[in-house]
């Protein structure tokens, strides 16, 4: 488990690999997101797109799976308290890898805690960025022996 | 259907009502944030929140489907380009509402498309606000006539 004091900025957290089926994409948007570019794909198949997309609320979904598994599963974390997102390019089904990199980190010794900026990128199997996350969020500093 | 020129800075559009369920909350966070405090009741009691939280990217989700159908099922939309989200309070299962707040609208005559800023707020059912979203998406300016 690492603690604010074992981190630094620069640091990179390699993504696994998540694999968007046509399935799960129009399953999330007929709950979530129901437009026909999500959820229709012959009708998404005549649109601006030419074809079905994830909605970007289920790209992001995927994201934070990826980022569980890569950051927060190895981090003291504490919360999430917001982020910027951009949408870079469409989605289609498919795999989607990615990293998530230290901007910044501000310890808070005070409130043993610290406050870290993370910049994520998900890519699609051409390696082109879709997402590109900024997030700030509280994590543990390292407990006092006691 | 809204275009651009019919929407004026300051138009609230007013969402329903989502009821998110503790069953919906565990089942979205066993796929995409598969941590304690999303997934397990009995962990998350004696966790940092007193009971079981939502992950904020359901939130987003539920977000999304009251805003597609308060504002996008009624505006000539494009697309999302990104947005800024802040987590302002953990969210219980129970009802969620709130509404969107047209910000700004920067005409493109030459594109014919819209710039739209949307300011939106989730609430909870104490009306304390949970999620403050502001997102940018290119909306469509009335057709030509031919």
């Amino acid at each position: 488990m690492l603690y604010a004091e074992d981190i630094v900025e620069g640091r990179i957290f390699p993504f696994g690999t998540y694999v968007l089926s046509e399935a799960e994409v129009v399953d999330f948007a007929r709950r979530y997101d129901p437009v026909a570019i999500h959820t229709d794909p012959v009708a998404a198949a005549s649109g601006p797109f030419e074809g079905l997309i994830a909605s970007g609320f289920n790209t992001l979904a995927v994201y934070q799976r990826l980022a569980v598994e890569a950051v927060w599963n190895n981090i003291a974390g504490i919360v999430g308290r917001g982020f910027e997102v951009r949408f870079a390019r469409p989605v289609r089904p498919g795999p989607l890898s990615g990293h998530a990199r230290v901007e910044s980190l501000t310890l808070r010794p005070e409130k043993r805690d610290a406050v870290l900026v993370l910049r994520s990128e998900l890519v699609d199997d051409t390696n082109q960025p879709v997402l590109v996350l900024k997030m700030d969020a509280l994590i543990r500093m390292r407990p006092l022996s006691s």
